[in-house]
């Protein structure tokens, strides 16, 4: 069974049974709670395992690095101020010595530079790889959280940073885009976001399915880079590096849905970071992607999945 | 590197930058945060590693209860009520089918079962055992948290129902405390609580050090389960069921201190869950353990400790 299956599957019984004070549930990047008193709540729980997630051999500090900004780009792509982590890590056998000190001083290190402490967790031995499971808490941005479900049709598809060849390094190394997200939720009527983990198509469907619209993606409007050049030339010429952008994931990059008359606002509503207008919400359920030439194909997910069957 | 020096070290990173809205951190049952609006929050999360915390060819059903339950023990242990719980669930390869879909269902039966629905989660596949780590959230009672620390020289130590021989089965089905511990904190003065996790020494002396305290408990006093003396029997007579109630873990009940005042009301405070009284907190570091003929022992924790080195 598929991670993407088996997500359907819970979601299905969550479904079933949803509480009143839950206002975005599994399925979306965070769960968004409403508490007593009013106050909204974001959170989410994201898993780093070796092998899996990294490779064997991956300095310490550099998987206790990647495991917080991973969460922390679960809240970005909710538009959601971050607030704390906790982290579960479960030690392999294997582990060599000082991993654990090394590992926890990276997550607690990483907690501060992302401004979101480590206020608790669990440590435990196991037969088997490495994993770090981290869960970020946040809050509402000053507009309220965005979810993937809103992007309209007519609205203008823009995407943060440059993409592809991130396992060339910065999938260890990355910013998550909390200070944009909450640029652009401020400056912007954003109606849909979601961070880029699974590959730009994968995660360009999981808007159009999530808002019941299409998306048609101009190939050549896809700000590709230099990761994705440089691993096209390096490695299998006949892999073009805009298959790259498209498809390698793990960029934690945003894509997010503005109205059409926002799409110049957009170019510089995160300052420091370009962003691309890459594509169009339009009011059919099917997407496209078009190249350059004028030729139009349907957009398939080809990203990365995390589970193989 | 064992768990309790790896906690102890991440403990004193993260006491050099607490931040102003954290009231309690690591090194409690759970963490307490104070949102702006001055909501209180309770966090937790708890990993089950398969090897380590259940055996191999334990039913899924089996696991995805215990592992809310046993995040929810520790929400029960700050006498706070829970909201909702996240579950991140790493298959291994050598998973049965059938494993990712019913063990996903069980967490969601228990998380309802239990008051705490599952919003949020992540799921991966691991060369590894399956484990599962559940974040809970809560909320604090009517009289707000209560933690290890505030034991006072002169409080009655009071334990909720009967201990030892959990491993017999009762590891998998208990049902957390929290009802207890909401009437418990409701009712009396708690100055100081715990879950019994590691075994009833270990769990008293976390309280002592945390408090400051000593606790000199009366053997003749501990409620010894009839799994501790069906264990006692079958395996090895020479390990007396006391030595399974101070030792064994994985009980779930409650630890508590009182004022002595309290001690005759705290007998009843529990609606359908029996307190007994086993031992007094003293102004000494030092705690004892008095035998029932009267010698007078050091308390050692010889509790279940998760990780060896």
């Amino acid at each position: 069974m598929r991670e993407r299956e088996l997500i359907e599957y819970i979601r299905t019984l969550a479904g079933t049974k949803a509480p009143p004070w839950l206002e975005v549930g599994i399925g979306d990047d965070a769960a968004v709670l409403r508490l007593p008193g009013g106050q909204g709540l974001v959170v989410t729980t994201d898993m780093l395992i070796e092998g899996t997630h990294f490779l064997p051999g991956t300095p310490p500090e550099a998987v206790g690095r990647k495991a917080v900004a991973r969460a922390l780009s679960d809240l970005a792509a909710m538009a959601s101020r971050p607030l704390c982590i906790l982290a579960a890590v479960c030690f392999g056998q294997r582990c060599e010595p000082g991993t654990p000190e090394r590992l926890s001083k990276a997550l607690w290190e990483a907690s501060l530079e992302l401004s979101a402490p480590l206020i608790g967790g669990d440590v435990a031995a196991g037969d088997g790889p490495l994993s770090v499971t981290v869960t970020a808490i946040g809050l509402p941005g000053a507009k309220g959280i965005v979810t993937r479900a809103g992007a309209r049709p007519g609205d203008a598809v823009c995407v943060t940073g440059s993409l592809g060849g991130a396992l060339r390094g910065r999938h260890l190394s990355f910013t998550p885009r909390v200070a944009e997200a909450l640029e652009l939720a401020a400056r912007l009527d954003v109606h849909a976001m979601i961070d880029i983990s699974d590959g730009l198509s994968t995660d360009l469907l999981h808007i159009a399915e999530a808002s019941g619209v299409g998306i048609t993606v101009q190939a050549g409007a896809i700000p590709v880079s230099e990761d994705a050049l440089a691993l096209s030339q390096e490695a299998a010429p006949e892999d073009l590096p805009i298959r790259h952008a498209l498809n390698d994931g793990e960029d934690y990059e945003l894509i997010f849905c503005v109205p059409e008359q926002e799409a110049e606002a957009a170019l510089s509503a995160a300052p420091g970071t370009p962003v691309s207008v890459i594509g169009k919400v339009t009011a059919g359920g099917e997407s496209f992607i078009v190249w350059p030439d004028g030729r139009r194909e349907p957009l398939r997910g080809a990203g990365w999945e995390h589970l193989s069957e």
